[in-house]
Protein backbone atom coordinates (compact mmCIF):
# COMPACT_ATOMS: atom_id res chain seq x y z
CA UNK A 1 0.00 0.00 0.00
CA UNK A 2 1.75 3.44 -1.11
CA UNK A 3 -1.42 5.66 -0.34
CA UNK A 4 -3.69 5.85 2.39
CA UNK A 5 -6.87 7.61 0.95
CA UNK A 6 -8.27 7.94 -2.96
CA UNK A 7 -10.23 10.84 -3.39
CA UNK A 8 -12.74 10.88 -6.34
CA UNK A 9 -13.64 14.44 -7.29
CA UNK A 10 -16.35 14.88 -9.65
CA UNK A 11 -17.51 17.62 -11.20
CA UNK A 12 -20.83 17.43 -13.07
CA UNK A 13 -22.28 20.34 -15.62
CA UNK A 14 -25.55 19.93 -17.43
CA UNK A 15 -28.00 17.96 -14.74
CA UNK A 16 -30.99 17.92 -14.49
CA UNK A 17 -34.18 19.68 -12.49
CA UNK A 18 -33.63 16.72 -9.86
CA UNK A 19 -30.38 18.26 -8.14
CA UNK A 20 -32.60 20.89 -6.63
CA UNK A 21 -34.90 17.64 -5.09
CA UNK A 22 -33.08 16.87 -1.40
CA UNK A 23 -35.20 13.50 -1.83
CA UNK A 24 -33.61 12.75 -5.32
CA UNK A 25 -30.27 13.68 -4.39
CA UNK A 26 -30.23 11.50 -0.62
CA UNK A 27 -30.98 8.56 -2.68
CA UNK A 28 -28.72 9.21 -5.64
CA UNK A 29 -26.29 9.57 -2.55
CA UNK A 30 -27.36 6.54 -0.86
CA UNK A 31 -26.99 4.47 -4.12
CA UNK A 32 -23.82 6.12 -4.72
CA UNK A 33 -22.35 4.64 -1.34
CA UNK A 34 -23.80 1.01 -1.98
CA UNK A 35 -21.85 1.17 -5.82
CA UNK A 36 -18.46 2.19 -3.82
CA UNK A 37 -19.17 -0.77 -1.16
CA UNK A 38 -19.09 1.33 1.26
CA UNK A 39 -20.53 1.16 4.51
CA UNK A 40 -22.78 4.45 5.76
CA UNK A 41 -22.22 5.77 9.48
CA UNK A 42 -24.57 9.18 8.74
CA UNK A 43 -26.07 11.27 6.32
CA UNK A 44 -26.92 15.03 6.59
CA UNK A 45 -29.08 16.33 3.51
CA UNK A 46 -29.72 20.02 3.13
CA UNK A 47 -32.25 21.93 1.09
CA UNK A 48 -31.51 25.85 0.63
CA UNK A 49 -33.18 28.34 -0.26
CA UNK A 50 -33.95 29.63 -3.22
CA UNK A 51 -32.23 26.64 -4.50
CA UNK A 52 -29.91 24.11 -4.14
CA UNK A 53 -29.10 20.59 -2.60
CA UNK A 54 -26.20 20.20 -0.08
CA UNK A 55 -25.37 16.54 1.37
CA UNK A 56 -22.63 14.67 2.85
CA UNK A 57 -22.39 11.31 3.83
CA UNK A 58 -20.31 9.70 6.38
CA UNK A 59 -18.98 6.45 6.06
CA UNK A 60 -16.68 4.25 7.74
CA UNK A 61 -14.12 4.60 4.57
CA UNK A 62 -14.10 8.56 4.74
CA UNK A 63 -16.76 9.99 3.06
CA UNK A 64 -19.22 11.22 -0.05
CA UNK A 65 -20.09 15.14 -0.19
CA UNK A 66 -22.94 16.56 -2.42
CA UNK A 67 -23.15 20.20 -3.54
CA UNK A 68 -25.52 21.29 -6.25
CA UNK A 69 -26.06 24.77 -7.86
CA UNK A 70 -29.58 24.08 -10.19
CA UNK A 71 -29.10 27.65 -11.26
CA UNK A 72 -26.10 26.20 -13.25
CA UNK A 73 -26.49 22.90 -13.73
CA UNK A 74 -23.81 22.33 -11.81
CA UNK A 75 -22.63 19.91 -9.29
CA UNK A 76 -19.75 19.77 -7.31
CA UNK A 77 -19.41 15.94 -5.69
CA UNK A 78 -16.51 14.31 -3.66
CA UNK A 79 -16.16 10.54 -2.63
CA UNK A 80 -13.14 9.75 -0.40
CA UNK A 81 -12.43 6.57 0.59
CA UNK A 82 -9.61 4.12 2.47
CA UNK A 83 -8.77 0.68 2.13
CA UNK A 84 -8.90 -1.97 -0.50
CA UNK A 85 -12.50 -3.11 -1.00
CA UNK A 86 -13.91 0.53 -2.14
CA UNK A 87 -14.80 1.42 -5.30
CA UNK A 88 -15.35 5.48 -5.55
CA UNK A 89 -15.28 5.68 -9.26
CA UNK A 90 -18.61 3.61 -9.38
CA UNK A 91 -19.66 6.10 -6.92
CA UNK A 92 -19.38 8.79 -9.55
CA UNK A 93 -20.93 7.20 -12.33
CA UNK A 94 -23.90 6.62 -10.41
CA UNK A 95 -24.10 10.26 -9.49
CA UNK A 96 -23.55 11.54 -13.17
CA UNK A 97 -26.51 8.78 -14.41
CA UNK A 98 -28.89 10.33 -11.57
CA UNK A 99 -28.51 14.03 -12.42
CA UNK A 100 -28.17 13.11 -15.92
CA UNK A 101 -25.21 15.03 -16.37
CA UNK A 102 -24.75 15.80 -20.15
CA UNK A 103 -20.55 16.77 -19.31
CA UNK A 104 -18.47 14.81 -16.53
CA UNK A 105 -14.68 15.57 -15.16
CA UNK A 106 -13.71 13.25 -12.59
CA UNK A 107 -9.73 13.46 -11.12
CA UNK A 108 -8.90 10.82 -8.67
CA UNK A 109 -6.12 12.14 -5.89
CA UNK A 110 -3.93 10.04 -3.73
CA UNK A 111 -4.38 11.08 -0.18
CA UNK A 112 -1.91 10.09 2.62
CA UNK A 113 0.95 8.94 0.16
CA UNK A 114 3.27 7.01 2.23
CA UNK A 115 6.95 8.14 3.33
CA UNK A 116 8.03 4.82 1.40
CA UNK A 117 6.54 6.04 -1.71
CA UNK A 118 7.59 9.44 -2.02
CA UNK A 119 10.61 10.83 -3.47
CA UNK A 120 13.51 10.97 -1.20
CA UNK A 121 15.16 14.22 0.92
CA UNK A 122 12.17 16.19 1.75
CA UNK A 123 9.01 16.50 3.23
CA UNK A 124 5.92 14.72 1.88
CA UNK A 125 4.48 16.20 -1.52
CA UNK A 126 0.87 14.98 -1.83
CA UNK A 127 -1.64 14.72 -3.38
CA UNK A 128 -0.82 13.32 -6.29
CA UNK A 129 -3.74 13.45 -9.22
CA UNK A 130 -4.39 12.27 -12.01
CA UNK A 131 -7.34 12.55 -14.60
CA UNK A 132 -9.76 9.61 -15.06
CA UNK A 133 -12.40 11.19 -17.12
CA UNK A 134 -13.26 14.14 -19.14
CA UNK A 135 -16.27 13.39 -20.78
CA UNK B 1 -16.79 35.29 -10.60
CA UNK B 2 -14.91 32.57 -12.29
CA UNK B 3 -15.79 29.59 -10.37
CA UNK B 4 -18.66 28.42 -7.92
CA UNK B 5 -16.37 27.18 -4.84
CA UNK B 6 -12.84 26.88 -3.36
CA UNK B 7 -12.08 23.48 -2.79
CA UNK B 8 -8.84 23.38 0.21
CA UNK B 9 -7.00 20.24 0.40
CA UNK B 10 -4.96 19.77 3.46
CA UNK B 11 -2.43 16.99 4.10
CA UNK B 12 -0.84 16.87 7.61
CA UNK B 13 1.67 14.83 9.14
CA UNK B 14 4.06 14.53 11.97
CA UNK B 15 0.68 15.31 13.60
CA UNK B 16 0.57 14.99 17.94
CA UNK B 17 -1.75 12.13 19.58
CA UNK B 18 -4.24 14.90 19.58
CA UNK B 19 -5.73 13.45 16.23
CA UNK B 20 -6.53 10.48 17.96
CA UNK B 21 -9.53 12.43 20.45
CA UNK B 22 -12.59 12.96 19.19
CA UNK B 23 -13.17 15.98 21.13
CA UNK B 24 -10.25 17.65 20.03
CA UNK B 25 -10.70 16.87 16.27
CA UNK B 26 -14.54 18.43 17.45
CA UNK B 27 -13.51 21.03 19.11
CA UNK B 28 -10.28 21.85 16.03
CA UNK B 29 -13.12 21.59 13.13
CA UNK B 30 -15.78 24.15 15.10
CA UNK B 31 -12.57 26.59 15.56
CA UNK B 32 -11.38 25.91 12.14
CA UNK B 33 -15.05 26.76 10.66
CA UNK B 34 -15.29 29.89 12.65
CA UNK B 35 -11.92 30.42 11.12
CA UNK B 36 -13.50 30.15 7.99
CA UNK B 37 -16.12 32.44 8.46
CA UNK B 38 -18.49 30.03 8.08
CA UNK B 39 -21.95 29.25 9.18
CA UNK B 40 -22.05 25.49 10.67
CA UNK B 41 -25.10 23.42 9.88
CA UNK B 42 -24.25 19.53 11.17
CA UNK B 43 -21.51 18.14 12.59
CA UNK B 44 -20.85 14.38 12.87
CA UNK B 45 -17.87 12.70 14.66
CA UNK B 46 -16.88 9.51 14.55
CA UNK B 47 -14.18 7.27 16.46
CA UNK B 48 -12.62 4.13 15.25
CA UNK B 49 -11.74 0.99 16.80
CA UNK B 50 -8.54 0.30 17.62
CA UNK B 51 -7.95 4.29 16.43
CA UNK B 52 -8.88 7.20 14.18
CA UNK B 53 -11.54 9.56 13.68
CA UNK B 54 -13.73 10.74 11.45
CA UNK B 55 -15.69 14.53 11.56
CA UNK B 56 -17.57 15.90 8.79
CA UNK B 57 -19.14 19.62 9.13
CA UNK B 58 -21.67 20.36 7.02
CA UNK B 59 -21.33 24.26 6.07
CA UNK B 60 -23.91 26.73 4.74
CA UNK B 61 -21.25 27.31 2.51
CA UNK B 62 -20.60 23.67 1.98
CA UNK B 63 -18.16 21.64 4.27
CA UNK B 64 -15.12 20.36 6.40
CA UNK B 65 -13.94 16.95 6.58
CA UNK B 66 -11.29 15.53 8.41
CA UNK B 67 -10.11 11.94 8.69
CA UNK B 68 -7.48 10.79 11.17
CA UNK B 69 -4.52 7.67 10.94
CA UNK B 70 -2.93 8.36 14.15
CA UNK B 71 -0.95 5.25 13.80
CA UNK B 72 0.68 7.14 10.32
CA UNK B 73 0.82 10.75 12.43
CA UNK B 74 -1.38 11.66 9.46
CA UNK B 75 -4.99 13.81 8.46
CA UNK B 76 -6.42 14.50 5.59
CA UNK B 77 -8.74 17.50 5.86
CA UNK B 78 -10.80 19.00 3.22
CA UNK B 79 -12.27 22.70 3.09
CA UNK B 80 -15.18 23.39 0.90
CA UNK B 81 -16.69 26.94 0.78
CA UNK B 82 -18.43 29.07 -1.44
CA UNK B 83 -19.39 32.94 -1.45
CA UNK B 84 -16.97 35.64 -0.98
CA UNK B 85 -16.77 36.07 2.53
CA UNK B 86 -15.33 32.69 3.38
CA UNK B 87 -11.42 32.13 4.12
CA UNK B 88 -11.26 28.42 3.49
CA UNK B 89 -7.06 28.32 3.89
CA UNK B 90 -7.50 29.95 7.44
CA UNK B 91 -9.29 26.56 8.19
CA UNK B 92 -6.23 25.17 7.49
CA UNK B 93 -4.04 26.86 9.57
CA UNK B 94 -5.66 25.85 12.51
CA UNK B 95 -5.96 22.44 11.70
CA UNK B 96 -2.34 22.08 11.82
CA UNK B 97 -1.84 24.31 14.30
CA UNK B 98 -4.36 22.23 16.45
CA UNK B 99 -2.34 19.26 15.61
CA UNK B 100 1.27 19.77 16.02
CA UNK B 101 1.70 19.33 12.13
CA UNK B 102 5.20 18.83 11.61
CA UNK B 103 4.51 18.85 7.50
CA UNK B 104 1.68 20.60 5.85
CA UNK B 105 0.88 20.48 1.98
CA UNK B 106 -1.90 22.46 1.08
CA UNK B 107 -3.33 22.47 -2.23
CA UNK B 108 -6.50 24.89 -3.25
CA UNK B 109 -9.19 23.68 -6.22
CA UNK B 110 -11.60 25.69 -8.21
CA UNK B 111 -14.40 24.07 -8.43
CA UNK B 112 -17.51 24.84 -10.71
CA UNK B 113 -15.51 27.15 -13.06
CA UNK B 114 -18.12 28.57 -15.17
CA UNK B 115 -18.52 28.53 -18.77
CA UNK B 116 -17.14 32.36 -19.47
CA UNK B 117 -14.03 31.24 -17.66
CA UNK B 118 -13.19 27.83 -19.37
CA UNK B 119 -11.23 27.27 -22.34
CA UNK B 120 -13.44 28.18 -25.49
CA UNK B 121 -14.87 24.87 -27.96
CA UNK B 122 -15.19 22.24 -25.14
CA UNK B 123 -16.42 20.79 -22.28
CA UNK B 124 -15.97 22.42 -19.22
CA UNK B 125 -12.39 21.43 -17.91
CA UNK B 126 -12.21 21.32 -14.21
CA UNK B 127 -10.98 21.30 -11.59
CA UNK B 128 -7.94 23.78 -12.15
CA UNK B 129 -5.66 23.35 -9.45
CA UNK B 130 -2.61 25.07 -7.86
CA UNK B 131 -0.68 24.67 -4.36
CA UNK B 132 -0.59 26.85 -1.98
CA UNK B 133 2.40 25.98 0.65
CA UNK B 134 4.58 22.97 1.33
CA UNK B 135 6.16 23.84 4.06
Amino acid sequence: MEHLGRHVIIELWGCSDAINDPEIVKTAMLDAVRAANATLLNIFVHEFSPQGVTGVAVLSESHLSIHTWPEHGYVAADVFTCGETTKPRAAAEVLAERFSAEHSVVHELERGVLPQAQPRGGAPKVPRIRSLANA
